[in-house]
């Protein structure tokens, strides 16, 4: 064994292959006789020295990781803040590292950890403890700068455009005598990414999805209303894809699905698409469906995309060839340097260009008349959901995902009081 | 070319592999030189002699209908009435089927479309016109008697099972700082057999979904709370499976997602997954996620059970030779010959003892404690979500769906003023 530990952990909400990208970060550790630790629930697991010890699980879990969804060791919804704000928190993640000889942290997850590693790489340098930090990119979101895409995105992002295609189908069936508008709500509080990707779905024109509601472009309910009402004529029936992040044109959100409460003190949670797909009902007097997938969209694993999980195994391997390299606050990033064919490869970026920064969908990706995606939309999305990886399936036709034991590791230090 | 012609009509809601019995239906035919029609819309087709001429459709396209969801010639929701109320329509459909020459009929439906067939047998034979009706089964709600399963189900039951388990690895891997509690809506008004495919999705125990909601018990919120409490307590989160169908003890639905007004006179469209959710979240004080995946469950072809799919296939197949060899007012249905091994065969059953009837799911089938699946309802369902039975994939990454031409058969009568 190498001397020093590597320390693992994963950030903010899961994607199918955030697994993939832990496997092949354990895999390349190993095959460099890396020791590798991962922090149970994210940074959380630092604080309270909750570390878990992966030597202790077979190569074949390990394996397994790269065809299982969810986050294998926990995550955590948890932002240190500055080091002035919470310094002390900083200081007892230092002395866990220092603890249990970590000399390399991967933190894998979004904006917020990559500000995490940042600080914590500049934090180890200022005490002159040898630590080399590098985040790890993974969100459904795709709201990372710098690199092309987001590990996790180009999954959710085909599972949203077969869903849709597949439920359109399903639509054109019924309308005749039944639901004649089928609303879709996908996530994306903040960019339209997974919204675009619905586009995929069809060719535009009438082709479904015949209306995407994007966050980028504010909700105007006659506008809406007429393009549905019009496709209706014209087709027969109308999917409408929408963001659980649109707003009106004054900034509210048009549901806010952690939400407000009924006159009786009854929380409601109905988020955006049954309220579209009432507004619909109520206005336009048509028959409606609506579906709001929510986890199902960034737990599909059966339906990755192959180019994503490609992506997320090679940044986990480049960020254990930084780490050992001593490549002190970088990601690795997938850079595009093809479309035709599409072509990619890995390479390291400096923390402090990606942290905090939230990247928008491009104006040129939204059609003119706002309900669909541009050919220049198609072309970045497009390789990004090709390909299929299914799992493997076991006998009784379920996915043999796995369940790691996730072995303590002994404690050395007094229990945080955080 | 045989003398007469066959005419296929699909009835109801779609599911993920009707279109693969139309495939059987249209492949049987050909290979016994019939011609085949389609009605447009289900009886509705037949009603408004809008017919669909299915040679025009080249072999490729039919055998590609076998991995294409939702109904490829439309469907409807329109139920015929008794001939003392509806003997006009009775009278059009076999005007119609006459002036094309139809002498076999194959409706593929439910419950009320095997009624429609066997009444139209009757009145077809009172009036000395030569027509053979067999009904096809399929319904996502497994709910016809006689037959050991309805084709359809058993994808709709794996689509369910592995979503469950995909949706729990989330939330396994988000409840230390997030979501503790998560609910996933299935189809089932009258009777819970795709919540009972849920518990599929684990061993039972506490093993996700710990809590099933079934049609068949009274919804009691008290115990309902507590057994979630528990389980938080003791697992860390809890996965709640929620059938559309659940009802109060007085008979009451728990939600009409067919619906309320709100105090504005807005139409109330949250299905009952986010009314159980907020509850929760009122009540416990956990925070919670929800998913109605809604058409997703029966129109999601790539990930058809490939003993659905066999079976789907069989009773197209069978229903054409039923129907050349004169069977009237027949049924192919699927009959469980064995369990270890699984096996099965399509026999013949008389639509009399089908029409109008629902079964319901075995006592026997829910645990006792009321929030999971016995060993019974494991033996029965396991072998329907078995296999894998994935479509063609393009190099765009999405399923290669078919789309038929579907040429209209010139009229030969006036038009219908029903």
């Amino acid at each position: 064994m190498s001397k020093g530990t590597l320390l693992y952990a994963q950030s903010g909400g899961v994607t199918a292959v955030i697994n993939a990208t832990a496997s092949a970060v354990i895999q390349a550790a190993r095959a460099r006789k890396v020791r590798v630790l991962a922090a149970r629930n994210g940074i959380l697991g630092a604080l309270r020295e909750d570390l878990i010890d992966t030597s202790r699980e077979p190569l074949a879990a390990i394996r397994a990781l790269a065809h299982t969804p969810g986050g294998a060791f926990g995550s955590c919804r948890y932002k240190l803040k500055s080091p002035e704000q919470d310094r002390a928190k900083y200081d007892r993640v230092l002395e866990v590292l220092k603890a249990h000889d970590v000399r390399w942290f991967l933190y894998n997850g979004g904006n917020d950890s990559a500000d995490t590693a940042l600080k914590l790489s500049q934090l180890a340098a200022a005490s002159g403890y040898p630590l080399t930090c590098v985040g790890v990119p993974k969100t459904v979101d795709n709201d990372l700068v710098v690199t092309d895409c987001c590990p996790g995105f180009g999954s959710a992002a085909k599972y949203t455009a077969v869903s849709v295609a597949e439920a359109a189908l399903d639509v054109a069936a019924m309308a005749d005598t039944s639901t004649k508008v089928f609303v879709y709500e996908v996530m994306g509080r903040h960019a339209g990414w997974l919204a675009a990707a619905a586009g995929l779905a069809g060719a535009g024109g009438d082709a479904a999805p015949q209306v995407i509601l994007f966050p980028e472009i504010a909700y105007d309910e006659a506008k809406f209303l007429a393009r549905v009402k019009a496709v209706v004529e014209r087709v027969g029936w109308c999917v409408v894809v929408v963001s659980e992040g649109i707003r009106h044109a004054d900034g509210r959100f048009v549901a806010d699905a952690g939400g407000g409460k009924d006159a009786f003190g009854h929380s409601q949670l109905g988020g955006v698409g049954p309220l579209i797909a009432a507004t619909v009902k109520d206005r336009l007097g048509l028959k409606v469906h609506w579906t709001v997938p929510d986890y199902l969209q960034r737990s599909a694993r059966h339906l990755a995309s192959k180019t994503d999980l490609a992506h997320a195994t090679a940044v986990g391997k480049a960020a254990v060839e930084y780490a050992l390299a001593g490549r002190n606050g970088v990601m690795p990033v997938i850079v595009r340097t093809g479309d035709k064919p599409y072509k990619w490869k890995v390479a390291p970026a400096p923390l402090t260009d990606i942290a905090n920064h939230e990247k928008k969908m491009p104006a040129g990706f939204i059609s003119k008349d706002g309900w669909g995606i541009t050919a220049a939309c198609r072309a970045y999305l497009g390789p990004l959901v090709r390909g299929e990886a299914p799992p493997p399936y076991g006998p009784d036709g379920l996915p043999r995902y796995v369940r790691l034991k996730n072995t303590p590791v002994p404690r050395r230090l007094p229990a945080w009081e955080g």
